[in-house]
């Protein structure tokens, strides 16, 4: 059987068992299975441990993002998996493949990115490794962070009866690809380089993050990469829990909803199943939802807004459409193995 | 220019330069330009860091190894890197990109594979992240470790008058090498299957790196993975220091020097720049040099042999031959971007 067959979560529950070792590792309180893995290296903190991947043609095509925009990416898409434990990001680590008639200015410019976006949020880049590969280019970056024990923030630990939250707005990722895809469409001049920006470099929510984590009421974290339609099963599996997700209260930017009605898709669906917002989806219970809300807003200045409810495992998962109407909520997020035609 | 043009050493340089933040990063003993990071996260012991890849076509040829060795070589490579320093591996991380028809067997073989070098050195992998790639596999293992603040042994260290010294044989790999490339050279299949061993799934020296590091007598210590000539030259970069290696007192097996005969190059010739031993070369006061011997072949069964002297810097880097010629020692190791017919 080959992978694409298989699917990619069967695949990775596969070599899970695989790498489940039989020798005892108390120190290791997440392992294999989620984004991040937290490690219990004795003192106050614990040590997050991640590492992710852009591979061209793949995660991005060069003619459409500038090396240091890549390099800004490579590391923001791992800044949000610390993110979303709450954690602060400390070290990166950098691997690339490249092919030998790579332009030396084009590496130095992806360095260059990849600093602007670690300066940003206090990470030091402190090794990698280079090689070259027949093609095409590839860049690996592990990146480490701490987070105090009792601000930890992971997928399991959503309750019955609690809101489900999302920083900032869905969908602008999407619509940045459809923008790429279809550069011709017609939307003002800022509309277009602000979406195009968001899906090239988007916006780790660290600092929110760690707000969240520290306000202690937040009760599961996870950040928004495949789409939101399955990142939230994510937390529904390791909180065992149902979810209800409300399509209209779901944040969308009128630029998103723009590019939507002009490729001929429903907004919600762009904002559901797009992925790559890199936004935060948190529970917490209803009581401590209006001081949450406020405190964020005014520590980060981003907005955190309810789009749904946590219910029993038994209830299932669900979307409520704009109309009323109700869809079992399914993976609708990116699968990397899977033909998608299937 | 390409990076071909300017090579990887130069490059690694430049990108440097890049990477050196404004920010004050003192938590950060060792970052780029090193194999591993050495990290200051408070209490009794450092954490270490390292990246490697293993990429289809340039490192390994899937005909040539089967996908348990290949995930053993992935880990060891990285193992080797963490027993330079005098560590204790203790996490890896796993970033595979593969192509859409590779079969779920070769990659839970690959894990099994992954899961037995892990085993044996106490390591849990414990996360890591997949993704499709138009090609070749890449195996991508980020790899942490810890070590005592008094047992760290780095590059920089080495003093003149200091005695360089080598665990095991030089020279296995690259005549294991020879063996994959002309497969019907006349060995008994002992041998045979031995040096391609020990060129598939290198034995990284982790014991014996945190036993040299614990006696603390060692100055400086580094892995062999690009070759003895290539890899000494970073010692007396780092150190300021310069060299002086008797070639005919550099350990070679028998088989080795079979091969050598076999295939017309001279022995120390394969063991100096062959590379891929993943032995341990370390420097050390002579005074302190026999009891070092003598309790690190006592405590891992590993033989440890003096093979040269560290001189100062003014005096240059040299190889002495078996017949008494001295050449300038030259970086005679792997270069990933150089064209080598240059």
């Amino acid at each position: 059987m080959r992978i694409a067959d298989l699917g990619e979560f069967p695949l990775i529950h596969r070599l899970e068992r695989i790498v489940a070792s039989d020798q005892d590792h108390a120190d290791v309180l997440i392992g294999p299975g989620d984004d991040v893995a937290v490690l219990d290296v004795q003192g106050d903190n614990l040590l997050l441990a991640t590492i992710d991947i852009q591979v061209e043609g793949i995660h991005f095509l060069p003619q459409l993002i500038t090396p240091e925009q890549l390099g800004r990416r490579a590391l923001a898409i791992n800044l949000s998996d610390i993110a979303a434990m709450g954690g602060q990001p400390t070290f990166a680590l950098v691997s690339l493949a490249l092919p030998l008639d790579t332009e030396v200015d084009w590496v130095e410019r992806l360095y260059r990115g990849m600093r602007t976006e670690a300066d940003q949020y206090g990470v030091a880049i402190v090794g990698g490794n280079m090689t070259r590969s027949p093609a095409p280019i590839s860049i690996d970056v592990a990146l480490l962070g701490r987070v105090q024990r009792e601000h930890l923030l992971t997928r399991s630990g959503a309750q019955p009866g609690d809101q489900v939250l999302v920083t900032g707005q869905l969908g602008d990722a999407a619509a940045g690809l459809q923008l790429a895809q279809h550069p011709h469409l017609p939307l003002s001049a800022a509309d277009h380089g602000a979406l195009l920006m968001r899906y090239l470099t988007p916006t780790p929510r660290v600092r929110e993050g760690r707000r969240i984590a520290q306000a202690q009421c937040a009760t599961a974290m996870i950040d928004l990469s495949d789409g939101l339609s399955s990142d939230i099963g994510h937390i529904c599996e390791r909180s065992r829990v149902g979810v209800r997700i409300r399509a209209a209260q779901v944040p969308i930017a009128p630029a998103v909803q723009h590019v939507a009605r002009l490729t001929g898709v429903q907004p919600w669906h762009l904002a559901l199943s797009g992925g790559d917002d890199y936004e935060l989806c948190c529970t917490a219970p209803a009581r401590a939802v209006p001081e949450l809300m406020r405190s964020i807003k005014q520590e980060t200045g981003t907005p955190l807004t309810v789009i749904g409810e946590i219910l029993p495992s038994t209830a299932g998962r669900w979307l409520v459409l704009p109309d009323g109407q109700e869809l079992a909520l399914e993976e609708g997020g990116w699968e990397h193995f899977r033909n998608r035609q299937a």
